[in-house]
């Protein structure tokens, strides 16, 4: 078995509930690729102290995630425009001292809408209103979609969401024909809430492509009723695969094919 | 293959220039005993930011090595006697943010003067006056050794070391016939001093028992040339196995056997 040692480069993760995913994904890989890394899941009480262990521990990758993801942004050197763009950090490179921020969710989410070539002109319903939501709505207007609603019952965070890209808020469920609805709330993650619908059937039922962000487990009810009334989905397990492969690619400038990261994305499940 | 989790306890040491030796000791032992820690040697060039980063990343233990063992003093919340008497720390443990520091240098070379049953009333020359000297004349002083004598060639820190347990300090070799000679300077180690003896070869003809506090090479040119004079020897392989062993039940709670402290040594100098 191969013991550690001291010259391996080390990557981490903060988050308050920390899962599995990265640190399997990451090392899955590192151990397939033969390189000299080793990754592995933190969570902390006090974030401050935590990014100084970043620099003063020569830590490689730092993947960010809720309720941190804010909060970090004070903490770096520099913030790259996809976490700058929407004030929320989900990457943070370490080079030799120097910490830069940027956000993979957003290249994950934006990715995906080219990807399944998801028409522009169509009408989207976002749900959420956090730092994953500002990612995907701040994606969806990067690729040019021009009428989207966000859906959030805290109604000033949804407010400020939208107005900054001159789209509509709401706070209670709109009337169905949205064609693109998206999930970005913990509704249907495993947990508590692991059983809600994040959309009625009727918006399942006018919509075109159903879009789940929720990563654990990517079969979440809102996919499953998508599946079964025959619409295009886009599951959280994709996201993470890809905003892990692109931190791949920051923390240790390899490029992953889309069959290793297919396979570090299986493992990661197990 | 096992791949690291998230759940994984890590254990850390911070050095200058960070040897194998503690990363493959501890990770063998986490292995043979099925226990989910790993453990990886760092370095740093921001002493504060790396402690920060024990604390905030929950860090379970931590190794101190040259040049932080004194400057950690200030950074923790408990100081235990053995580091407090030297003040010197090896060893910091992490108890929910609480940090406290000890020295398991002090105890390894307490219990090997004990286990070889050095005569307290034989004359002893400590040749050094950093750290790991002070952590050496202070065991000497608690197991009853009156009549020490530290070789320094920075007389003042052999001064300071000495006058601390009303012991002489000396800045050149003094007359042979001290029976207990100990080394704990770098002189014999691996790199720029690997061929240098620490005694005169008329200090070893003169003594009764050598004692060589580097730990790589175990085989010093010291060592080498104590054993062709038939002399009793105590190697740095050994204080540093005790040390390390010491440590390994702070930070687990487990106890090792001699034979587990013997085979994690072998597997850590392969």
């Amino acid at each position: 078995m191969p013991i550690l040692n001291k010259d391996m480069t080390l990557c981490i993760s903060l988050a308050a509930r920390p899962s599995n995913l990265g640190t399997r994904f990451h090392n899955y890989l590192y151990e397939e690729l033969g390189m000299n890394f080793i990754y592995k899941a933190f969570t902390t009480s006090n974030i401050e102290d935590a990014i100084a262990g970043v620099r003063g521990l020569g830590i490689r990758g730092c993947s960010v995630s809720m309720p941190f993801k804010e909060a970090v942004l004070e903490l770096v050197d520099v913030v790259e425009h996809s976490a700058a763009a929407i004030e929320s950090v989900n990457t943070i490179v370490n080079n030799d001292g120097v910490l830069t921020a940027s956000n993979t969710d957003y290249e994950a989410v934006a990715d995906l809408i080219a990807r399944y070539q998801l028409d522009p002109s169509l009408p989207v319903l976002v749900r959420g209103s956090g730092g994953m939501a500002k990612a995907v709505v701040a994606a969806f207007h990067g690729a040019g979609f021009a009428d989207v609603t966000v859906l959030a019952r805290n109604s000033e965070a949804g407010e400020a969401l939208a107005t900054k890209y001159g789209y509509r808020a709401v706070s209670v469920d709109p009337q169905p024909g949205h064609a693109v609805i998206v999930n970005v709330t913990p509704l249907g993650m495993a947990g508590d809430a692991a059983d809600e619908l994040a959309f009625t059937p009727d918006h399942i039922r006018a919509a075109q492509t159903v879009f789940d962000v929720v990563a654990f487990p990517a079969e979440t009810p809102l996919i499953r009723a998508a599946r079964d009334a025959g619409k295009l989905v886009i599951t959280g397990a994709e996201v993470i695969a890809l905003q892990a492969a692109a931190q791949f690619v920051r923390y240790t400038g390899v490029t992953l094919t889309p069959d290793q990261i297919a396979r570090a994305s299986a493992f990661s499940r197990e």
